[in-house]
């Protein structure tokens, strides 16, 4: 690019994220340049892309008046982030983009509804549902473990002590319940309930969070509760995460911070003027 | 901190680091205020910070105008860093604070003297010095190499392709050799000398290049080519450095790029406004 590129950067839960603001939808990035900028060491960083733009200036019609243009680090494209929405909600907050505090958000998964506080960002996301039981080979342990679908696939394990596991393998998930693989979760449950996870996220290997995972986790852990609906807590190692599932609906409360915005030089990262 | 905080982010073949200009010595970043900006996920992200300040702001009596205060990314104080003041010359030229080619700098190992060109900027490092043999085991080979002090303890190793070395467990060092333990450079050279090398960092694993590492394995091949001055090419996974040995001095020679300018916003990352 010849021109200087506007961004933020931000994170939940320590899930973070390159913002690329794009209102009028003039930046159509390619795989290779989502991948420049997410790059640690030679772009700006992040586990992903957010690029800001209006529904409008996609030619989408939609009661939302923002889409949520999520790319993975790589470049591909994905549907739905339940982190990367509340970071894009406190963005929009910050920059003068939009008014809270409910904040309707379009994603390729559908619209999703934001509520922002002082503090915390709550995002709407699909109701998890419990399918079952499953086992999978983990940190030298074979552990039998709940299949949770969150529009996504996870199995959500118990254990006695999250912390002291060698999550540096990949785990071996039974390919008869999880064909395309599948995100792992392990947690030690209190009452309240109050659960401690880890996770490794299929194709990435253990992150510091998962919006989808502490989904998945809270749901089990109300479950074993004997409850369908109200709130666990969920620690995950880069912060506190809330679900809460309520009359058929799944909401992920926690953290967003915008840490930095700036200017990306020209000719610095490859990313298209127009 | 209270305040917004001025910063840049920028790389020599991969090596990165978070910039904070502090022309006027305000800012005694704490170990833990280091940590945190460096954090990838959390902060700016870095491989290491290079605070830019004055040396007159330090009550330091140099030639030299400005300092490179560089600190690891664990917030540790570290002396020297090749890449780093690559990276910090080419930020104090883009930021107009100084004027080029020549550029003295001090360091905590002394004053260096930056060259900076359009594309690359070189730096002269201490002269290695070619000390014997020793052994490593590492990628599940027992090797030998020629031991380098760089300032810095060096073992360089001769493979036939550093590309298939899976480096992913720490090297054993003879400790009777390397008490502090060590680098340890993987290459493969051919005429020139052009290395192929991948690095090790004591301390810190596999990384995508290392100033001093190059400087080692570049006398290596000179030497190994029955040279003590010369220049040979050495590419690193983040790309393509030169060392030249003369006059019984060494020089550093590559890209250096700042990527991205902006502001760390208030309360969103711990560092003191004064």
């Amino acid at each position: 690019m010849m021109v200087s590129v506007d961004f933020a950067k931000g994170h939940g839960t320590a899930n973070d994220f390159v913002i690329i603001p794009d209102p009028d939808g003039r930046f159509d990035l390619s795989p290779a340049e989502v991948a420049a900028l997410c790059d640690r060491r030679r772009g700006v960083g992040g586990d992903g892309l957010l690029r800001v733009v209006r529904t409008r200036a996609l030619g989408l019609d939609a009661d939302a008046e923002w889409f949520m243009d999520y790319r993975n680090a790589d470049g591909s494209i994905a549907e739905m982030c339940g982190n990367g929405v509340r970071v894009y909600a406190r963005y929009l907050i910050e920059s003068g983009l939009a008014a809270g505090p409910t904040l309707p958000i379009l994603t390729r998964a559908g619209a999703v509804v934001a509520e922002v506080g002082d503090e915390t960002i709550a995002v709407e996301l699909a109701a998890p549902r419990i399918l079952g039981r499953s086992t999978v080979r983990v940190a030298g342990l074979e552990l039998t473990g709940t299949v949770v679908d969150c529009g996504n696939p996870h199995l959500v394990c118990t254990v006695a002590d999250p912390s002291t596991l060698d999550l540096s393998a990949p785990p071996t998930l039974d390919p008869s319940d999880f064909p395309d693989g599948g995100n792992v979760e392990l947690i030690a449950t209190e009452p309240g309930p109050a659960v401690r996870m880890r996770v490794v996220e299929r194709g990435v290997g253990e992150t510091q969070s998962c919006g989808s995972g502490a989904v998945a986790a809270g749901a089990v852990a109300l479950a074993d509760a004997g409850l369908t609906e109200g709130t666990a807590t969920v620690d995950v190692p880069g912060g506190r995460l809330t679900v809460t599932l309520r009359a058929g609906k799944a909401y992920l409360d926690g953290p967003a911070v915008i840490v930095a915005t700036g200017t990306i030089g020209p000719a610095r990262v490859s990313v298209p003027a127009m």
